[in-house]
């Protein structure tokens, strides 16, 4: 109900709509309305009242309510079904719970803020209230676990158009998914899965954009590193318009690729790419190289150009672009890299 | 203390140990160890009670109660910490749950049955009350999801050699874990697993393997394609004994992997395979192929040569071996398939 009259002082937005007409349209008391405008106001809808005219919306909060979410939102099934929180441990444990228990295919995750926020590898990431968007999508493809890198790398390309179209910054992408600016992190994707050998049960994108968050606001350690879209383009950005238009482009991509695989997208991959080619050092658990990024091949993998000629094929690494020409005197072994937009 | 006098009379087996003995052993009364020998008596072992001469273990019974799991269990890790159930709806569903929770890395799932045995592709698993192994294996490998084919290629092996070793007869294995006797499967294997993109969270190689159930247990539709190993040795087998063989096996199998990767595994899973060479029927969900098996690459992916001449790479399927040359008048294109042993 609540959402109903929601949905028609938007409907009706920037006029006024009378009590009268919506008690007609709904087919309930005056005073049930009343009590309905009451709730919205409480989570944050700033409706005014105007005697023998009616009531009109003014503002609608800056939460990411289902509501908000789905309201005009274009996707066929991405995004559908939203769960909300004002706060969660993590977006991607609730998904991860929701997917066992059979939520539907598309469903989104999202939360004002995260207390254990994860990023890759169990590091954390930084969540606060409000400032980003701190969000999982739940998917069930149909494919082999191996078949999985191809989805998250198309998420990243998702994103990173979403802010250029949005934002109208030129976010690009490092290897694997992650989205820059200006070479600071602005954006995370932690993709985790059940599955069984011959194919994935459910899959889940976990997204950590940040959006509105200030340049104070960064701890020190992540100050060097990660960025904002409010950092980088001077203005506050509307996260629901964002998550909107994010949804978007995955699901469009997404059914690209599930009609003509991956080749496509891995076009528009490269173009983002901001390290292709370029000079990189990839490091694992283990070890470290530096090299030249030669490609990605159709699996998602980095062709790596050692400094011995070798090409080396990476199906995992995190890298970080090296600006000058090695450690240690080594020579340059390819062209500089070009300047990352 | 249960464990312990019952540990206590396995080591005087065949000999009857006083109850003085094991009164001054453990430091309890003669009352406590007569409750003690009671309950085991409850949990089905035969222990006779000799006056002035003391207690005498005859049989043991045919549960795999984890004391008797670990009793002379000589693996360093592996089945180490046991689950012990008479009936759970399927052990790879318990062994995820204690692996969300951390159970100790190489912790075995048993169970006499499964309500709802799970094998690949959401069959069902037939799983008869005590006349199965009907386990699940919990490890943490520090590896990527797409690494993970190998593992489960390599539980194959452990359990064809388990059986080799304890019942005396000659296992094979079909692409990519199926372990037949004479082209009726005996055991499958179920792997799951938890993942991010970079690391694999948890493994559960759920194992279920058909010991001694009858011809005349098997439903109809599977008496065709399934067997057990009473079935074809025409013997009762010990399960506890073939389930310590095979928990031994698989761990010096994993070690070997850790330290050597997974080339000195596929050699022997070459040796245990029953269609290399062979001619074979392969299908997934939408379409099926038939040709000739060349080789298994060290990803454990399936080269297929095809009748047009192309060779194929498979990460997943399923096959059955075709005795014959092909439907449709297909004309050979390779050695006839060898006897399956």
């Amino acid at each position: 109900m609540k959402k109903q009259i929601l949905y028609i002082l938007k409907n009706g937005y920037p006029r006024a709509i009378s009590g009268e007409s919506i008690c007609k349209a709904l087919g309930v008391s005056r005073t049930s309305i009343w009590k309905h405008i009451q709730a919205l106001r409480k989570d944050g809808y700033e409706i005014v009242a105007q005697p023998n005219v009616g009531y009109r919306l003014v503002t609608v909060p800056d939460f990411l309510y289902p509501e908000e979410v789905t309201y005009n939102l274009t996707t066929e099934f991405l995004g559908r079904t939203v769960y909300y929180y004002k706060e969660v441990n993590s977006t991607n444990q609730i998904a991860k719970d929701l997917a066992l228990q059979g939520a539907a295919d598309g469903s989104l995750v999202v939360a004002e803020t995260q207390s254990a926020g994860r990023g890759r590898l169990s590091r954390g990431w930084f969540s606060p209230y409000g400032k980003g968007l701190w969000c999982s999508v739940i998917l069930y493809p149909k494919i082999n676990p191996v078949e999985v890198p191809p989805i998250t790398m198309l998420a990243s390309v998702a994103i990173a158009q979403a802010i250029r179209e949005v934002v109208g910054i030129k976010a690009g992408i490092k290897w694997p998914n992650d989205i820059c600016l200006k070479g600071k992190k602005v954006c995370g994707i932690l993709t985790e899965m059940g599955a069984e050998m011959e194919r994935v049960r459910y899959l889940v994108l976990g997204i950590g954009l940040n959006v509105n968050i200030e340049a104070e606001d960064l701890p020190s350690p992540l100050k060097e590193v990660a960025t904002s879209l409010k950092i980088e383009s001077g203005q506050p950005v509307n996260r629901l318009h964002l998550l909107q238009v994010t949804l978007k482009e995955l699901e469009k991509l997404y059914f690209v690729w599930l009609e003509e695989g991956f080749a496509p997208i891995l076009i528009q991959w490269k173009k983002l790419c901001v390290h292709l080619p370029g000079l990189v050092r990839l490091s694992n658990l283990k070890e470290s190289w530096e090299g030249w990024t030669e490609d990605i091949d159709l699996s998602g993998a980095l062709l790596l150009r050692l400094s011995t000629g070798e090409i080396r094929r990476f199906i995992t690494g995190e890298i970080s672009l090296t600006t000058g020409y090695g450690q240690a005197g080594c020579l340059p072994y390819g062209p500089v890299p070009r300047e990352v937009t």
